[in-house]
């Protein structure tokens, strides 16, 4: 019987029905309850470790559960952690950067609907969650709507649906069918070094969706705001305005004021490729950042953790040159 | 035979490669040729009325554009426009809102290759924005990859792949199959008014994807920069972050200072409902206007087109809570 943290952080897995809308609480009995069953294959131990909507999960919160699953993971086979929707995208993409070198099985989950409905999709998800533990998939994962995706590839693209989740620009890891469980990429990329935790990251980084005709003195506001970072989501493949209002000329000017400009798109899925049309090989020539197929979410928060490490400008280029944990198709750069 | 007007504006459709990548021209000999074999069906007369990377495609365009459109509409069945994919959901979004009560056909078309390439798409997706004028398809549509899409539902979903506008929330206009073009949705809201052009725009909206921990102080820089209107992309169905770094008191001094502030989700499918959870409904009291299932391309648009029209914040309120081109379904405010 494989032995199991279940770590939970609140969320609407965990919510029930106030008169302002739905929180969450501690654990409530139909957690308690799943748990209880779930026990009858695993061996669980469970800690509660925040209690919040997953919107409110920030940096503190992550280093938090980092902590947590860290020191965890000599005692267990894999820890599963229960989760808000709404941001378990970004929480899992910043736990595979701060648990570098991670082999253990480590399972973000949650649900649509509050466990105490009738209706909730919160005790399959538990399900998958625990299976894929059982199984060994190596890393960061969410397990959600019988599938099992990779952390730093998962999107939320459903704010209602059951398949609120989507592997981004990479194929699910696992999916249970009627026929069990299928594990579909094991591997993670190779790696014999010991589990790090490296849990320090910066807050200071800003995220800009383009829209057309976006005024190009915001960039004058964030240097001002002493960002260190910026993720910049342009236009398809990699386009951005520059006539007129010429964007172009301020993200120079924010790699030159050492700021960490990262592009990426705005589409969902597919590539970047800023070498495609002229303006983008501006930007990458005044020495922006690519980010190749990564989602918004891994940019966000590898620009996030690659700043907690270093402020050396080159070591930022290496790191998102760098494969860790399945991010990044390097070829896409 | 039909009578259609082709406005071209530039885009990948009208690119040649150069020695800094691809850029527009104004005819290439590919499209013309392709437009004589049209004309085989038609009655085509062919405006070039700008010749941009649809990256540079902002209001002065959309200005531009729309009043080309109306100037022709006496004289066609229906107009046919390039245009490149980058921004071609918001100019197709923004089209809708300036031509209002439009019923006669205009289509939005171009293509992720050039036509001048032997694998391009270009002609193919001529070939069905001709078919949807055709048809007489009322309103703006996007015309790609064998589909009618409404403009206003339309995004660009994938960067590289050839299917890469998806219609949101709503089902496609219609589809090209093997046994010819199928409508399904031919009709817009009820409306006997005349078309009239409506082509005032605020450029001073900025749109606001929220990630974990973003800085509140954002706002006050953006009250600084007179923007009259905020597209707040909220995580999942409506959430935001109000502990340590609180969003929601900083969201009602910009209502209180008179900025429109409009709330989405970041999530592409399904709506928002900020009244679920105990904070959206904060931020509902305090005044932020809720955008329903409308995609972040056609809040912007819409909120950006408002603003131009007037600034009396109940009539703002009134022109979200209305259906104007089925960019919005009203039961899911």
């Amino acid at each position: 019987m494989k032995k199991v943290l279940l770590l939970t952080t609140g969320g609407t897995i965990a919510s029930t029905a106030g008169t302002d809308g739905l929180s969450p609480e501690i654990m409530p009995p139909a957690l308690q309850n799943a748990i209880g069953e779930l026990r009858r294959h695993y061996d669980i131990d469970c800690r509660s470790i925040l209690n919040l909507d997953s919107s409110n999960i920030q940096a503190e919160e992550w280093q938090l559960i980092a902590r947590n699953v860290y020191d965890a993971l000599p005692d267990y086979d894999g820890v599963v952690i229960t989760h808000g929707t709404d941001t378990m995208a970004y929480t899992a993409s910043m736990l595979t950067f701060m648990l570098q070198n991670l082999k253990k099985p480590v399972v973000l989950t949650g649900s649509q609907l509050p466990i105490s409905s009738p209706l909730s999709d919160a005790q399959g998800n538990l399900a998958v969650a625990f299976a894929a533990v059982n199984q060994g998939v190596p890393g960061v994962s969410i397990a959600f709507d019988h599938k099992i995706i990779s952390g730093c590839r998962a999107v939320k693209v459903r704010a209602m649906g059951f398949d609120a989740f989507e592997s981004v620009n990479s194929p699910d890891r696992g999916e249970v069918l009627a026929n069990g469980l299928h594990l579909y990429r094991k591997k993670l990329p190779d790696n014999d070094q010991p589990c790090r935790l490296k849990d320090q990251i910066c807050n200071d980084v800003f995220l800009l969706k383009l829209i057309p005709g976006t005024n190009p003195k915001i960039f004058d506001m964030l240097l001002q705001m002493d960002y260190r970072g910026i993720v910049l989501e342009a236009f398809g493949a990699g386009g951005l305005h520059f006539i007129r209002r010429d964007l172009t000329e301020k993200l120079r000017r924010m790699v030159d004021n050492g700021v960490a400009v990262v592009v990426c798109s705005q589409c969902l899925y597919d590539t970047s490729d800023f070498s495609i049309y002229e303006v983008g090989r501006k930007i990458l020539e005044a020495g922006v950042i690519p980010a190749g197929d990564m989602t918004t979410e891994a940019v966000v928060t590898k620009l996030m953790w690659t700043l907690g490490q270093t402020s050396d400008m080159q070591k930022i280029r290496t790191a998102f040159a760098t494969n860790y944990a399945g991010e990044i198709t390097l070829s896409t750069l």
